[in-house]
Protein backbone atom coordinates (compact mmCIF):
# COMPACT_ATOMS: atom_id res chain seq x y z
CA UNK A 1 0.00 0.00 0.00
CA UNK A 2 1.18 3.58 -0.76
CA UNK A 3 0.51 6.20 1.96
CA UNK A 4 -0.45 9.96 0.46
CA UNK A 5 2.21 10.84 3.25
CA UNK A 6 5.68 10.68 5.10
CA UNK A 7 6.91 12.17 7.60
CA UNK A 8 9.00 12.65 10.71
CA UNK A 9 8.41 10.53 13.35
CA UNK A 10 6.90 9.26 15.84
CA UNK A 11 3.25 10.25 16.19
CA UNK A 12 2.65 13.17 18.64
CA UNK A 13 6.17 15.00 17.27
CA UNK A 14 5.65 18.49 16.35
CA UNK A 15 6.31 17.58 12.57
CA UNK A 16 3.06 15.26 12.57
CA UNK A 17 1.40 18.76 13.84
CA UNK A 18 2.50 20.44 10.54
CA UNK A 19 0.63 16.76 8.62
CA UNK A 20 -2.52 17.27 10.33
CA UNK A 21 -2.57 21.20 9.46
CA UNK A 22 -1.20 20.21 5.59
CA UNK A 23 -3.17 17.28 4.66
CA UNK A 24 -5.63 16.80 7.31
CA UNK A 25 -7.75 13.54 5.65
CA UNK A 26 -5.16 11.56 4.82
CA UNK A 27 -3.34 8.53 6.11
CA UNK A 28 -0.15 9.29 6.95
CA UNK A 29 3.50 7.03 7.62
CA UNK A 30 6.00 7.82 9.56
CA UNK A 31 10.16 7.00 9.34
CA UNK A 32 12.50 6.98 11.31
CA UNK A 33 15.07 9.57 9.90
CA UNK A 34 14.50 12.97 7.57
CA UNK A 35 16.54 10.76 5.12
CA UNK A 36 14.36 7.85 5.02
CA UNK A 37 11.12 10.40 4.39
CA UNK A 38 13.02 11.98 1.80
CA UNK A 39 13.98 8.20 0.44
CA UNK A 40 10.10 7.50 0.62
CA UNK A 41 9.06 10.59 -1.99
CA UNK A 42 12.02 9.45 -4.42
CA UNK A 43 11.00 5.75 -4.60
CA UNK A 44 7.58 6.50 -5.03
CA UNK A 45 6.37 5.04 -1.56
CA UNK A 46 4.86 7.93 -0.20
CA UNK A 47 3.39 11.40 -2.58
CA UNK A 48 4.64 13.77 -0.53
CA UNK A 49 6.90 13.91 2.23
CA UNK A 50 7.09 16.76 5.44
CA UNK A 51 10.35 17.44 6.65
CA UNK A 52 11.22 20.09 9.43
CA UNK A 53 13.60 23.40 7.82
CA UNK A 54 14.26 25.83 10.42
CA UNK A 55 13.46 26.43 14.03
CA UNK A 56 13.14 30.15 15.56
CA UNK A 57 15.83 28.47 18.11
CA UNK A 58 17.82 26.25 16.28
CA UNK A 59 18.62 27.82 12.73
CA UNK A 60 18.38 25.61 9.75
CA UNK A 61 18.04 22.14 9.65
CA UNK A 62 21.41 21.34 8.39
CA UNK A 63 20.43 17.28 7.32
CA UNK A 64 17.46 18.53 5.57
CA UNK A 65 18.95 20.87 3.56
CA UNK A 66 22.36 18.95 2.36
CA UNK A 67 19.80 15.73 1.18
CA UNK A 68 17.70 18.34 -0.70
CA UNK A 69 21.19 20.00 -2.10
CA UNK A 70 21.92 16.18 -2.77
CA UNK A 71 18.36 14.62 -4.26
CA UNK A 72 18.24 17.60 -6.29
CA UNK A 73 15.47 15.80 -8.03
CA UNK A 74 12.78 16.45 -5.31
CA UNK A 75 11.21 19.71 -5.37
CA UNK A 76 9.62 21.93 -2.41
CA UNK A 77 5.63 22.85 -3.17
CA UNK A 78 4.20 24.00 -0.35
CA UNK A 79 5.30 25.51 3.42
CA UNK A 80 4.11 25.32 6.93
CA UNK A 81 5.01 27.60 9.74
CA UNK A 82 4.19 25.44 13.20
CA UNK A 83 4.20 27.11 16.64
CA UNK A 84 6.17 25.80 18.95
CA UNK A 85 4.01 25.30 22.19
CA UNK A 86 5.52 22.89 25.04
CA UNK A 87 3.18 21.35 27.48
CA UNK A 88 4.50 19.29 30.97
CA UNK A 89 2.04 16.15 30.51
CA UNK A 90 2.36 13.11 32.94
CA UNK A 91 0.49 9.97 33.17
CA UNK A 92 -3.22 9.85 34.48
CA UNK A 93 -2.01 7.81 37.65
CA UNK A 94 0.67 10.54 38.39
CA UNK A 95 -1.82 13.65 38.04
CA UNK A 96 -1.95 15.04 41.58
CA UNK A 97 1.74 14.20 42.44
CA UNK A 98 3.28 16.14 39.26
CA UNK A 99 5.65 18.16 41.06
CA UNK A 100 7.29 15.28 42.68
CA UNK A 101 7.92 13.32 39.63
CA UNK A 102 11.70 12.08 39.39
CA UNK A 103 12.50 11.76 35.89
CA UNK A 104 11.37 14.55 33.03
CA UNK A 105 11.82 13.05 29.20
CA UNK A 106 11.96 14.99 26.45
CA UNK A 107 13.68 16.08 22.76
CA UNK A 108 17.47 17.98 24.21
CA UNK A 109 15.95 20.69 22.38
CA UNK A 110 12.46 20.53 24.31
CA UNK A 111 14.40 20.57 27.51
CA UNK A 112 16.45 23.49 26.39
CA UNK A 113 13.44 25.10 25.66
CA UNK A 114 12.12 25.18 28.87
CA UNK A 115 14.90 25.54 31.06
CA UNK A 116 13.00 28.25 32.96
CA UNK A 117 9.79 25.71 34.35
CA UNK A 118 12.60 23.33 34.78
CA UNK A 119 15.01 25.28 37.21
CA UNK A 120 12.47 26.82 38.86
CA UNK A 121 9.70 24.05 39.43
CA UNK A 122 11.05 21.07 38.93
CA UNK A 123 14.48 21.67 40.54
CA UNK A 124 14.20 17.88 41.75
CA UNK A 125 14.07 15.87 38.70
CA UNK A 126 16.45 14.48 36.46
CA UNK A 127 16.34 15.50 32.92
CA UNK A 128 16.12 12.78 30.60
CA UNK A 129 17.35 13.63 26.56
CA UNK A 130 15.21 11.68 24.57
CA UNK A 131 14.74 11.03 20.37
CA UNK A 132 11.92 12.83 20.11
CA UNK A 133 8.88 15.02 21.85
CA UNK A 134 6.27 12.20 20.70
CA UNK A 135 8.79 9.50 21.68
CA UNK A 136 9.18 10.54 25.78
CA UNK A 137 5.35 10.81 25.64
CA UNK A 138 4.87 7.45 24.57
CA UNK A 139 7.93 6.29 27.29
CA UNK A 140 5.73 7.92 29.58
CA UNK A 141 2.12 5.97 28.87
CA UNK A 142 4.13 2.82 28.63
CA UNK A 143 4.98 3.34 32.24
CA UNK A 144 2.46 3.86 34.34
CA UNK A 145 4.63 2.68 37.25
CA UNK A 146 7.39 4.92 37.03
CA UNK A 147 7.34 8.80 38.59
CA UNK A 148 8.03 10.60 35.01
CA UNK A 149 6.81 13.02 33.14
CA UNK A 150 7.61 14.40 29.39
CA UNK A 151 7.63 17.83 27.74
CA UNK A 152 5.72 17.23 24.07
CA UNK A 153 2.81 19.23 22.41
CA UNK A 154 -0.94 18.61 22.95
CA UNK A 155 -1.22 15.77 20.28
CA UNK A 156 1.13 13.99 21.67
CA UNK A 157 -0.97 14.19 25.20
CA UNK A 158 -4.04 13.18 23.24
CA UNK A 159 -2.35 10.77 21.28
CA UNK A 160 -1.05 8.70 24.26
CA UNK A 161 -4.03 9.97 26.77
CA UNK A 162 -1.70 11.80 29.24
CA UNK A 163 -2.69 14.72 31.19
CA UNK A 164 -1.29 18.34 30.64
CA UNK A 165 -0.42 19.25 33.89
CA UNK A 166 1.45 22.81 32.99
CA UNK A 167 0.69 24.08 30.02
CA UNK A 168 3.24 26.62 27.93
CA UNK A 169 5.85 26.28 29.44
CA UNK A 170 8.41 27.36 26.52
CA UNK A 171 10.74 30.17 27.74
CA UNK A 172 10.26 31.94 24.24
CA UNK A 173 6.34 32.59 22.73
CA UNK A 174 7.18 33.17 19.15
CA UNK A 175 8.95 30.25 19.24
CA UNK A 176 8.53 28.42 15.70
CA UNK A 177 9.19 25.61 13.07
CA UNK A 178 9.05 25.98 9.24
CA UNK A 179 8.22 22.32 7.62
CA UNK A 180 8.28 21.80 3.77
CA UNK A 181 6.66 19.61 1.95
CA UNK A 182 8.87 17.78 -0.97
CA UNK A 183 7.20 15.89 -4.07
CA UNK A 184 8.48 14.23 -7.21
CA UNK A 185 7.24 17.06 -9.48
CA UNK A 186 7.38 20.86 -8.90
CA UNK A 187 3.58 21.15 -9.37
CA UNK A 188 2.98 23.88 -6.12
CA UNK A 189 0.55 22.39 -3.41
CA UNK A 190 -2.47 24.40 -2.57
CA UNK A 191 -4.19 24.08 1.01
CA UNK A 192 -7.42 25.61 0.59
CA UNK A 193 -7.60 25.38 4.79
CA UNK A 194 -5.26 27.67 5.59
CA UNK A 195 -5.02 31.10 4.91
CA UNK A 196 -2.35 31.85 2.12
CA UNK A 197 0.47 34.10 3.58
CA UNK A 198 2.22 34.25 0.26
CA UNK A 199 4.82 32.76 -1.94
CA UNK A 200 8.39 31.93 -2.54
CA UNK A 201 10.84 30.20 -4.70
CA UNK A 202 14.36 28.85 -3.26
CA UNK A 203 17.40 28.74 -5.40
CA UNK A 204 20.87 26.73 -4.44
CA UNK A 205 23.84 28.82 -6.39
CA UNK A 206 27.45 27.65 -6.40
CA UNK A 207 30.02 30.80 -7.12
CA UNK A 208 32.56 30.27 -9.51
CA UNK A 209 36.10 29.65 -7.64
CA UNK A 210 38.16 32.11 -9.61
CA UNK A 211 35.72 35.12 -9.09
CA UNK A 212 35.97 37.47 -5.87
CA UNK A 213 33.08 39.23 -6.13
CA UNK A 214 30.63 37.13 -7.53
CA UNK A 215 27.88 36.73 -4.32
CA UNK A 216 27.92 40.29 -4.20
CA UNK A 217 27.70 40.05 -7.82
CA UNK A 218 24.80 37.49 -7.99
CA UNK A 219 22.95 40.08 -4.70
CA UNK A 220 22.90 42.77 -7.71
CA UNK A 221 21.12 40.56 -10.51
CA UNK A 222 18.41 40.20 -7.83
CA UNK A 223 18.49 43.71 -6.09
CA UNK A 224 18.28 45.75 -9.19
CA UNK A 225 15.32 44.20 -9.76
CA UNK A 226 13.78 44.84 -6.59
CA UNK A 227 13.55 40.83 -5.83
CA UNK A 228 13.69 40.99 -2.37
CA UNK A 229 15.69 37.99 -0.38
CA UNK A 230 14.28 36.72 2.75
CA UNK A 231 16.80 34.53 3.44
CA UNK A 232 21.09 33.27 2.24
CA UNK A 233 22.33 30.80 4.19
CA UNK A 234 25.83 28.76 3.30
CA UNK A 235 26.59 24.85 3.94
CA UNK A 236 29.30 23.61 3.13
CA UNK A 237 30.21 21.55 -0.19
CA UNK A 238 32.13 18.87 1.61
CA UNK A 239 35.26 18.83 -0.65
CA UNK A 240 37.18 21.64 0.89
CA UNK A 241 37.14 24.57 3.35
CA UNK A 242 36.23 27.80 1.88
CA UNK A 243 33.95 25.77 -0.88
CA UNK A 244 29.67 26.98 -0.13
CA UNK A 245 26.56 26.15 -1.35
CA UNK A 246 24.66 29.43 -0.77
CA UNK A 247 20.56 29.16 -0.07
CA UNK A 248 18.52 32.22 -1.34
CA UNK A 249 15.09 32.49 -0.45
CA UNK A 250 13.06 34.75 -3.02
CA UNK A 251 9.73 36.40 -1.88
CA UNK A 252 8.06 36.21 -4.49
CA UNK A 253 6.49 32.92 -7.02
CA UNK A 254 8.52 31.74 -10.30
CA UNK A 255 7.49 33.95 -13.12
CA UNK A 256 8.55 34.19 -16.87
CA UNK A 257 10.90 37.44 -17.00
CA UNK A 258 12.49 38.05 -14.34
CA UNK A 259 13.71 35.26 -11.86
CA UNK A 260 14.45 33.04 -15.37
CA UNK A 261 16.06 36.26 -16.76
CA UNK A 262 18.42 36.54 -13.62
CA UNK A 263 19.21 33.06 -13.04
CA UNK A 264 20.50 32.97 -17.04
CA UNK A 265 22.75 36.29 -15.87
CA UNK A 266 24.23 34.58 -13.06
CA UNK A 267 25.13 31.34 -14.73
CA UNK A 268 26.51 33.32 -17.51
CA UNK A 269 29.11 34.57 -14.62
CA UNK A 270 29.76 31.01 -14.07
CA UNK A 271 27.84 30.23 -11.39
CA UNK A 272 25.49 26.71 -11.20
CA UNK A 273 22.19 27.31 -9.98
CA UNK A 274 19.52 24.82 -9.23
CA UNK A 275 15.36 26.03 -8.30
CA UNK A 276 14.51 23.71 -5.05
CA UNK A 277 11.02 25.42 -5.55
CA UNK A 278 8.77 27.77 -6.21
CA UNK A 279 5.64 27.20 -3.33
CA UNK A 280 3.12 29.05 -1.46
CA UNK A 281 3.69 29.33 2.04
CA UNK A 282 1.03 28.89 5.06
CA UNK A 283 1.54 29.91 9.10
CA UNK A 284 -0.52 27.26 11.46
CA UNK A 285 -2.54 28.90 14.30
CA UNK A 286 -2.48 26.85 17.33
CA UNK A 287 -5.94 26.51 18.48
CA UNK A 288 -5.24 24.48 21.75
CA UNK B 1 46.66 27.50 39.27
CA UNK B 2 45.97 29.40 36.17
CA UNK B 3 46.32 27.23 32.61
CA UNK B 4 47.72 29.33 30.09
CA UNK B 5 45.43 27.62 27.65
CA UNK B 6 41.88 25.45 27.68
CA UNK B 7 40.46 23.48 25.06
CA UNK B 8 37.37 21.35 24.17
CA UNK B 9 38.75 17.68 25.62
CA UNK B 10 39.06 14.90 26.08
CA UNK B 11 43.00 14.35 25.60
CA UNK B 12 43.60 12.39 22.23
CA UNK B 13 40.87 14.94 20.09
CA UNK B 14 41.27 16.92 17.28
CA UNK B 15 40.97 20.06 19.22
CA UNK B 16 44.15 18.70 21.29
CA UNK B 17 45.87 18.48 18.12
CA UNK B 18 45.42 22.53 17.47
CA UNK B 19 46.78 22.92 21.01
CA UNK B 20 49.65 20.97 20.29
CA UNK B 21 50.29 22.94 17.23
CA UNK B 22 49.62 26.42 18.14
CA UNK B 23 51.11 26.26 22.39
CA UNK B 24 53.07 22.89 21.93
CA UNK B 25 55.47 24.33 24.96
CA UNK B 26 52.21 24.93 27.64
CA UNK B 27 50.02 22.90 29.76
CA UNK B 28 46.73 22.73 28.74
CA UNK B 29 43.47 22.09 30.86
CA UNK B 30 40.36 20.33 29.22
CA UNK B 31 37.01 21.30 29.32
CA UNK B 32 33.74 19.19 28.29
CA UNK B 33 31.81 21.20 26.37
CA UNK B 34 32.40 24.52 24.22
CA UNK B 35 30.42 26.95 26.47
CA UNK B 36 32.70 25.48 29.18
CA UNK B 37 35.65 26.40 27.12
CA UNK B 38 34.41 29.95 26.64
CA UNK B 39 33.45 30.69 30.23
CA UNK B 40 37.06 29.07 30.98
CA UNK B 41 38.64 32.16 29.06
CA UNK B 42 35.90 35.13 30.01
CA UNK B 43 36.29 34.09 34.33
CA UNK B 44 40.16 34.14 33.63
CA UNK B 45 40.69 30.65 34.50
CA UNK B 46 42.76 30.34 30.98
CA UNK B 47 44.10 33.25 29.09
CA UNK B 48 43.51 31.43 25.77
CA UNK B 49 40.58 28.66 24.39
CA UNK B 50 40.63 26.63 21.27
CA UNK B 51 37.57 25.64 20.08
CA UNK B 52 36.39 24.26 16.70
CA UNK B 53 34.71 26.46 14.11
CA UNK B 54 34.17 25.03 11.27
CA UNK B 55 34.80 21.41 9.31
CA UNK B 56 34.83 20.33 5.58
CA UNK B 57 32.11 18.06 5.81
CA UNK B 58 29.68 19.20 8.76
CA UNK B 59 30.06 23.35 8.26
CA UNK B 60 30.08 25.98 11.16
CA UNK B 61 29.82 24.42 14.76
CA UNK B 62 26.99 26.33 15.85
CA UNK B 63 27.55 25.95 19.44
CA UNK B 64 30.68 28.16 18.94
CA UNK B 65 28.93 30.48 16.64
CA UNK B 66 26.16 30.99 19.02
CA UNK B 67 28.40 32.05 22.25
CA UNK B 68 30.96 33.91 20.29
CA UNK B 69 27.92 36.08 19.68
CA UNK B 70 26.39 35.86 22.90
CA UNK B 71 30.34 36.37 24.73
CA UNK B 72 30.78 39.51 22.20
CA UNK B 73 33.69 40.58 25.03
CA UNK B 74 36.22 37.80 23.57
CA UNK B 75 38.56 38.64 20.96
CA UNK B 76 39.39 35.65 18.00
CA UNK B 77 42.95 36.02 17.93
CA UNK B 78 44.54 33.19 15.64
CA UNK B 79 42.89 30.58 13.89
CA UNK B 80 44.55 26.95 12.94
CA UNK B 81 43.49 24.93 10.04
CA UNK B 82 43.89 20.83 10.86
CA UNK B 83 43.96 18.02 8.53
CA UNK B 84 41.39 15.41 9.89
CA UNK B 85 43.17 12.14 9.40
CA UNK B 86 41.25 8.87 11.56
CA UNK B 87 42.73 6.09 11.87
CA UNK B 88 42.06 2.14 13.12
CA UNK B 89 43.24 1.37 16.61
CA UNK B 90 42.97 -1.57 19.13
CA UNK B 91 44.65 -2.51 21.98
CA UNK B 92 47.91 -4.16 21.40
CA UNK B 93 46.41 -7.57 22.68
CA UNK B 94 44.10 -7.56 19.48
CA UNK B 95 46.53 -6.53 17.32
CA UNK B 96 46.77 -9.87 15.04
CA UNK B 97 42.96 -10.04 15.16
CA UNK B 98 41.93 -6.51 14.57
CA UNK B 99 39.84 -7.38 11.22
CA UNK B 100 37.48 -9.68 13.55
CA UNK B 101 36.69 -7.24 16.43
CA UNK B 102 33.01 -6.99 17.16
CA UNK B 103 32.30 -3.15 17.82
CA UNK B 104 34.25 0.05 16.98
CA UNK B 105 33.80 2.74 18.85
CA UNK B 106 34.13 6.66 18.00
CA UNK B 107 32.76 10.34 17.62
CA UNK B 108 29.55 9.92 15.21
CA UNK B 109 31.03 12.29 12.70
CA UNK B 110 33.98 10.07 12.77
CA UNK B 111 31.98 6.77 12.12
CA UNK B 112 29.98 9.07 8.82
CA UNK B 113 33.82 9.63 7.90
CA UNK B 114 34.74 6.26 7.84
CA UNK B 115 31.71 4.88 6.02
CA UNK B 116 33.98 3.21 2.76
CA UNK B 117 36.69 1.51 5.42
CA UNK B 118 33.90 0.43 7.73
CA UNK B 119 31.19 -1.04 5.00
CA UNK B 120 34.17 -2.74 3.25
CA UNK B 121 36.78 -4.04 5.31
CA UNK B 122 34.61 -4.40 8.91
CA UNK B 123 31.30 -5.04 7.82
CA UNK B 124 30.85 -7.78 10.70
CA UNK B 125 31.53 -5.15 12.95
CA UNK B 126 28.92 -3.23 15.66
CA UNK B 127 29.29 0.56 15.08
CA UNK B 128 28.86 2.62 18.29
CA UNK B 129 28.75 6.29 18.26
CA UNK B 130 30.47 8.00 21.46
CA UNK B 131 31.49 11.38 22.91
CA UNK B 132 34.54 12.08 20.63
CA UNK B 133 37.51 10.06 19.33
CA UNK B 134 39.30 10.78 22.33
CA UNK B 135 37.42 9.56 24.90
CA UNK B 136 36.49 6.17 22.64
CA UNK B 137 40.27 5.46 22.48
CA UNK B 138 40.29 5.92 26.03
CA UNK B 139 37.97 3.36 26.49
CA UNK B 140 39.49 1.09 24.31
CA UNK B 141 42.57 1.58 26.41
CA UNK B 142 40.63 0.65 29.30
CA UNK B 143 38.91 -2.30 27.96
CA UNK B 144 41.63 -4.79 27.18
CA UNK B 145 39.11 -7.88 28.02
CA UNK B 146 36.99 -6.65 25.01
CA UNK B 147 37.12 -7.09 21.34
CA UNK B 148 36.69 -3.68 20.41
CA UNK B 149 38.60 -0.91 18.74
CA UNK B 150 38.20 2.69 17.71
CA UNK B 151 38.42 5.36 15.46
CA UNK B 152 40.58 8.80 16.13
CA UNK B 153 43.98 10.46 15.31
CA UNK B 154 47.59 9.42 15.91
CA UNK B 155 47.51 11.61 18.83
CA UNK B 156 44.98 9.86 20.62
CA UNK B 157 46.88 6.36 19.37
CA UNK B 158 49.99 7.65 20.85
CA UNK B 159 48.02 8.59 24.31
CA UNK B 160 46.33 5.69 24.73
CA UNK B 161 49.16 3.40 23.86
CA UNK B 162 46.99 1.88 20.86
CA UNK B 163 48.28 0.14 18.09
CA UNK B 164 47.40 1.95 14.94
CA UNK B 165 46.63 -1.28 12.57
CA UNK B 166 44.57 0.69 9.09
CA UNK B 167 46.00 4.52 8.74
CA UNK B 168 44.19 6.82 7.20
CA UNK B 169 41.06 5.31 6.38
CA UNK B 170 38.82 8.39 6.00
CA UNK B 171 36.64 8.43 2.74
CA UNK B 172 37.93 12.07 1.74
CA UNK B 173 41.08 13.61 1.78
CA UNK B 174 40.72 17.11 2.44
CA UNK B 175 38.85 16.88 5.40
CA UNK B 176 40.12 19.77 7.28
CA UNK B 177 38.52 21.49 10.64
CA UNK B 178 39.24 25.43 11.65
CA UNK B 179 39.88 26.34 15.02
CA UNK B 180 39.81 29.15 16.91
CA UNK B 181 41.97 31.09 19.57
CA UNK B 182 39.81 33.16 22.16
CA UNK B 183 41.25 35.35 24.13
CA UNK B 184 39.97 38.72 26.12
CA UNK B 185 41.33 41.48 24.17
CA UNK B 186 42.39 41.61 21.23
CA UNK B 187 45.86 41.26 20.57
CA UNK B 188 46.77 39.16 17.52
CA UNK B 189 48.48 35.74 18.79
CA UNK B 190 51.31 35.20 16.16
CA UNK B 191 52.69 31.88 16.20
CA UNK B 192 56.54 31.25 14.97
CA UNK B 193 56.64 27.62 14.84
CA UNK B 194 54.18 27.80 11.88
CA UNK B 195 54.47 29.38 8.23
CA UNK B 196 51.67 32.30 8.45
CA UNK B 197 49.45 31.93 5.77
CA UNK B 198 47.16 35.08 5.97
CA UNK B 199 45.06 37.20 8.01
CA UNK B 200 41.21 37.79 8.34
CA UNK B 201 38.64 39.68 9.81
CA UNK B 202 35.76 38.53 11.62
CA UNK B 203 32.81 40.95 11.64
CA UNK B 204 28.69 39.98 12.86
CA UNK B 205 26.22 42.08 11.38
CA UNK B 206 22.18 42.75 12.22
CA UNK B 207 20.58 44.14 9.29
CA UNK B 208 17.93 46.70 10.00
CA UNK B 209 14.23 44.82 9.53
CA UNK B 210 12.77 47.47 7.81
CA UNK B 211 15.31 47.42 4.89
CA UNK B 212 14.92 45.09 2.01
CA UNK B 213 18.11 45.38 0.27
CA UNK B 214 19.69 45.98 3.08
CA UNK B 215 21.85 42.89 2.85
CA UNK B 216 23.36 43.70 -0.88
CA UNK B 217 23.98 47.04 0.14
CA UNK B 218 26.33 46.35 3.07
CA UNK B 219 28.10 43.55 0.24
CA UNK B 220 28.33 46.82 -1.94
CA UNK B 221 30.43 48.74 0.92
CA UNK B 222 32.88 46.06 0.65
CA UNK B 223 32.71 45.50 -2.89
CA UNK B 224 33.59 48.82 -4.40
CA UNK B 225 36.81 48.94 -1.62
CA UNK B 226 37.97 45.46 -3.36
CA UNK B 227 37.51 43.98 0.19
CA UNK B 228 37.58 40.18 -0.64
CA UNK B 229 34.61 38.04 1.59
CA UNK B 230 35.73 35.02 2.01
CA UNK B 231 32.63 33.37 4.31
CA UNK B 232 29.34 34.47 4.71
CA UNK B 233 27.25 32.55 7.07
CA UNK B 234 23.80 33.49 9.13
CA UNK B 235 22.33 32.10 12.48
CA UNK B 236 19.13 33.03 13.58
CA UNK B 237 18.93 35.71 16.33
CA UNK B 238 16.16 33.59 18.35
CA UNK B 239 13.81 35.99 18.64
CA UNK B 240 11.68 34.75 15.76
CA UNK B 241 11.94 33.39 11.98
CA UNK B 242 13.37 35.46 9.52
CA UNK B 243 16.02 37.44 11.97
CA UNK B 244 19.59 36.51 11.26
CA UNK B 245 23.48 37.62 12.88
CA UNK B 246 25.40 37.34 9.51
CA UNK B 247 29.01 36.44 9.73
CA UNK B 248 31.38 37.89 7.79
CA UNK B 249 35.30 36.83 7.02
CA UNK B 250 36.83 39.72 5.65
CA UNK B 251 40.14 38.68 3.76
CA UNK B 252 42.56 40.89 5.12
CA UNK B 253 43.26 42.72 8.51
CA UNK B 254 42.05 45.87 10.45
CA UNK B 255 43.38 48.87 8.54
CA UNK B 256 43.11 52.26 10.00
CA UNK B 257 40.76 53.46 7.09
CA UNK B 258 38.92 51.26 4.86
CA UNK B 259 37.25 48.35 7.14
CA UNK B 260 36.64 51.21 9.74
CA UNK B 261 34.91 53.48 6.89
CA UNK B 262 32.93 50.42 5.96
CA UNK B 263 31.61 49.92 9.41
CA UNK B 264 30.72 53.73 9.74
CA UNK B 265 28.74 53.40 6.77
CA UNK B 266 26.79 50.26 7.00
CA UNK B 267 25.85 51.39 10.91
CA UNK B 268 24.82 54.20 8.86
CA UNK B 269 22.28 52.60 6.89
CA UNK B 270 21.02 51.30 10.48
CA UNK B 271 23.26 47.76 10.76
CA UNK B 272 24.53 46.80 14.26
CA UNK B 273 28.31 45.28 13.62
CA UNK B 274 30.56 44.02 15.84
CA UNK B 275 34.26 42.91 15.19
CA UNK B 276 35.00 39.54 16.51
CA UNK B 277 38.30 39.55 15.67
CA UNK B 278 41.29 40.51 13.34
CA UNK B 279 44.06 38.06 12.89
CA UNK B 280 46.84 35.82 11.58
CA UNK B 281 45.95 32.13 10.26
CA UNK B 282 47.93 29.00 9.99
CA UNK B 283 47.48 25.84 8.30
CA UNK B 284 49.20 22.84 10.29
CA UNK B 285 51.25 20.19 8.28
CA UNK B 286 49.99 16.65 9.75
CA UNK B 287 53.57 15.06 10.41
CA UNK B 288 52.35 11.70 11.03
Amino acid sequence: MSFAVGYLGPKGTFTKKAVDTLFPNNQAMSYQTIPACIDAVKFGHVKYSVVPLENTLEGTVNLTIDYLIKEKTLKIVSEVVVPVRQHFMVHPKWKADWQSVQTIYSHPHALAQCHHFLSQTMRQATLEPYASTGAAAQYVRDHPELSIGAIANDLAAKEYQLDIVKADIHDLDNNQTRFVVLHKNDTALRVNQLPLKGFKTMIMVVLPTDHAGALHQVLSAFAWRRINLTKIESRPMKIGLGHYYFLIDLDQKMDDILIPNTIAEIEAIGCNVEVLGSYPYYLSADKS
